[in-house]
């Protein structure tokens, strides 16, 4: 089996005025369900420990809990157990546990030179919603395709079966794309002593993130290579590694060390810093 | 394998005045520990989930590790993985695992009329030793009975193999002391469906209680009954069995419903209460 746990901080992980409670409870499950996916394992259950203020509407826990619920159901798991204390804002701890059919995991660590890089999942999509959330752009009627941004900022959709799949066809190294793609494929690329070169031609799925970055000004490819928050999957499979609908090929693995982008060294590498 | 989860936060949980760091982390490993025993598991890892204020002396941090590594190794579990974060204030969710060794877990619903009930572990010690604390005395010199207390406050030291082998020997219920032994007590007689009657004669060690009562002109039956955080075990076993050194019988289940001192009921059952 694997585990993993997340603390999840009101203000910071979440805002309750731009998150209702079951997309936040959504938010913590699919966060800590996609970690056990990424290592190769199917979620069976999730452990939810709960500090609110004493005056926290019940109404709102209610809410939150309706959410891991529905989130942990979409991944198969359920919740086993938890812990409710008072705190001065809302705080999550999150751990959700997983079986690896008698796999190892897959870690950061097998990729090697020549590996295919591909991801299952959209990764971008959060970071483009929450911008567009930021600019004060979600209360206006969107046409459908930026509307599906916000929706995957407030409901990450992580691919949880495509995690054991990977492992399955031979996956050497996984992670889930909490941190960026960049910041997240180079801690493969560490771990697994190699260089990772992205191709953002082979992206999945650029258009909505196009017509946000028209609407907002902005750069999608900022978005695709360092938003975080979608739970994508990324993985490394052996070159010539068939793979299965899901699973986009958009690098590979090379003698070296770091992460290339279109062949070059990415100025400006960001991601999520946990302390800035 | 079981699994449980605990949030702990400052200024709830613990205050950074009466406790160190190393003491915190002591604290917070034994708690939950003491839960996967309680079950009759052998504790294996622990997950640690840490938010703190960025400004945090990395001392402190390091001293909390230190102590959960310390409690951990006492356990016999590893510290397998964990989270780091930023809050206002510092808040610790600690899973931990454990492993039943194929045995079926011992839950608080197995207790049967005429069975023993017995605990192993000293409770009302940690109760006692913040009332020394909340007094003001922990900074004398304390006698080493007194100090004892202040000391099984600031780091229990829960039975863990206890958990184990109450299993092996057959108990049919069993519960970690963490809101006072009436009130645990009473979950293992809701959920069986037997009263419960523990005779106070037969309370382990209680001489440093008495002591710390005379001092301090409390009621020292009101920590060994309602005091929580010594994480002692409470189990039955059924009539008639041999209980090793460790394990002290203290009462007996019965047809009937809710917790009897000495053949009656309590005036004032109390014990934690999580938002009060």
């Amino acid at each position: 089996m694997v585990a993993t746990t997340d603390l999840l901080v009101e203000g910071r992980h979440f805002r309750r005025d731009w998150s209702g409670p079951a997309d936040i409870g959504v938010k913590a499950a699919a966060q800590n369900l996609a970690d056990v996916a990424a290592m190769g394992a199917v979620p069976t259950a999730l452990l939810v420990g709960l500090a609110t203020p004493g005056d926290l509407a019940v109404d709102w826990a209610l809410d939150l809990v309706r959410g891991l619920v529905a989130e942990c159901e979409r991944g198969g798991a359920a919740i086993a157990g938890g812990d409710v204390t008072s705190a001065g804002t809302v705080m999550l701890g999150i751990t959700a546990l997983g079986d690896l059919e008698g796999r190892p995991p897959v870690t950061r660590a097998g990729a090697r030179p020549g590996d295919l890089l591909a991801v299952a999942g959209r990764p971008g999509r959060s970071a483009a919603g929450l911008a567009l959330l930021a600019a004060g752009r979600a209360d206006e009627k969107l046409p459908a395709e930026l509307a599906g941004l916000v929706a995957a900022h407030r409901r990450p959709q992580p691919p949880y079966p495509a995690g054991p799949e990977a492992a399955r066809l031979g996956a050497t190294a996984m992670i889930d794309i909490s941190d960026g793609l960049l910041q997240d494929v180079g801690h493969v690329a560490a771990a697994s002593g190699v260089s990772i070169d992205i191709d953002t031609a082979r992206l999945p799925d650029p258009g909505p993130l196009y017509a946000a970055a028209g609407t907002l000004g902005a750069d999608w490819l900022d978005w695709a290579l360092t938003g975080g928050e979608d739970h994508a999957l990324a993985a490394t499979f052996p070159p010539g590694t068939a793979l299965p609908e899901g699973w986009t090929v958009v690098g590979a693995a090379a003698r070296g060390s770091g992460v290339l982008v279109n062949s070059r060294p990415h100025p400006g590498i960001g991601g999520w810093n946990h302390f800035r």
